[in-house]
């Protein structure tokens, strides 16, 4: 099934069910009003929502009405945790982590992002980064789980827009404490899937399908998500699950989907699938011309990120977002 | 007023207003069934909790109990947001700080200890440490508010016990991206405060008192809370705040409470006033002889956090728990 919520003007909106084709959707009315109460008991509720997906998609939902991805809030408008990693090494946004961690860092949760809502940033000069990412949705999940084990506790799949400051980065990194003002709220896909809705695609803890991210409406990157996919989301989660248990509704993203170079026939590294963040982008600038000349985020930019089917369907919907300058600025 | 949560078998709880002297409580039930809608929409529920209170506080609430911190939850169980500074840089355990910057990390919310829970650790080899703190909790914050504008975001104050596991945090700090597995689930007080509570003993963001630390029964930490303390609580709120809004609910701690080391006659440096995190008393050993001797806490150690105030009665009730094993161990 895929999972929406509509803003309502409350602090954690409304809960849909929205059609496999995305062009339905029908409220979670009398099941439960918002996604983490579905979080918080799995067992008794999703079949609840299952049986009304069912419905929705065969077009026997009694008060279905068309999708609005504009309306979308983030699936869960805010959490108890989000963490990510990075777990695509290749990516240069990842340099600095020994690839045998998958870096994963502790975020912020208190705010996420709906799909188009603005970034709303103070100052360009921070560096603003766009960051198309994959993220998972647990439940519960006991201490010292495996790989393995913490596959299964994997509730929904979407996509992410994970931003970053990179002027501010490298100070935070210093600090050792983390990143606090660097990475601030993170945006996410209209819909928020189950595993069974990736079909074949969801094998092993990684999605294979490509990502799709377009900046000002051009295309710059189409990786796949699975193959440079180092750290599966298992091991993502035992990481942070290792010296404690995570509650339901814990939010995990992967880092900026990459795939990593290939030699052309000069013997020159390329990278034909593009990028998903931009500091990938200057590391690749950087080692073919000695600098960077792409440069971050602008006011009034737009990132769109994407993930088709092999039916060409969107799956999660499109985060399609503009950076903005907080108003009155 | 004063706030606490007692377990009900659901995860965030149930909702207690309780008398000054810790001696009765109400259930809010009617107002609001946990601290978290409170925080949500404080300017509406928030008066309604304070009638209560009077009328407890006067002996006059119809359905009063005796107070047991034993029935404890954290008083927000689980939060959108926990992070925690370094607010004493003079303590051996904010070393490697620049006494510049607090040093505030993002921590984990979604499973916040109660009172007297056990700290479950899979392995005291991991260098269990406990670090008595004092820690906020905030209501809606404006991106880019002034450390003097954040003190009004305050709605309460609580103790924390802040536990980190010291061997695993050189690694995490040297790889940049924080603290995830060297910190697990913290621990709170049986009562959250209203600022009213503290009297004149809140002053510009400092709680102007002295914390208790007891480490199997015996004192080891009376330090004075104000004194030491280099970023108050709305400096920490506004480095947080830096690059975005934080959500209602939100949760800041101060990292160990320590005070600076005076010198005796001998020009020795001393601390007279005892330590509150291990990591702290191991500075001050290696110090003075060039590495430490005590060890952290084993399996079966208890802590107890405590702050009195000038009247000599608690003010936030006792954290009082034990380190232990996981069950089957």
């Amino acid at each position: 099934m895929k999972l929406a919520t509509y803003h309502d003007g409350s602090r954690d909106g409304q809960l849909l069910v929205v059609s496999r084709d995305l062009g339905t959707a029908h409220y979670a009315t009398g099941i439960a009003h918002k996604l983490q109460q579905v979080l918080d008991d799995w067992g008794f509720l999703a079949p609840q929502l299952q049986d009304l997906s069912v419905q929705l998609n065969q077009g026997r939902a009694r008060h279905a009405f068309p999708f609005d991805p504009q309306r979308c809030m983030a699936p869960l408008p805010r959490a108890y945790q989000w963490a990510a990693g990075a777990a695509y090494p290749a990516g240069a946004a990842s340099a600095g982590h020994p690839a045998t961690e998958p870096g994963v860092f502790q975020g912020a949760s208190d705010a996420l992002l709906g799909p188009c809502d603005d970034v709303v940033l103070p100052s360009e000069a921070l560096g603003i980064d766009f960051g198309a990412s994959i993220a998972v949705v647990t439940g519960d999940v006991p201490r010292g789980v495996s790989p393995e084990q913490a596959l299964g506790a994997i509730r929904l799949v979407m996509l992410a827009n994970e931003i970053s400051l990179r002027q501010r980065m490298p100070h935070e990194r210093a600090q050792g404490t983390g990143f606090v003002q660097s990475k601030p709220a993170t945006a996410f896909s209209p819909v928020a899937v189950t595993l069974e809705e990736l079909g074949e695609a969801w094998d092993q803890g990684r999605v294979h399908l490509p990502l799709q991210t377009l900046w000002n409406g051009r295309k710059v990157g189409l990786c796949e998500a699975g193959q440079g996919m180092a750290f599966h989301f298992g091991q993502l989660i035992a990481h942070l699950a290792r010296t404690r248990p995570l509650g339901a509704g814990t939010v995990v993203g992967s880092g900026p989907v990459s795939n990593p170079g290939v030699q052309d026939a000069q013997g020159r590294t390329d990278w034909p699938r593009g990028y998903h963040c931009i500091a990938d982008k200057r590391a690749m600038e950087t080692l073919h011309n000695g600098q960077p000349h792409t440069g971050f985020l602008q006011f009034g930019d737009t990132v769109r990120i994407e993930m088709k089917g092999k039916n060409g369907q969107s799956l999660f919907g499109a985060i399609d977002q503009a950076i903005a300058a907080p108003q009155g600025l």
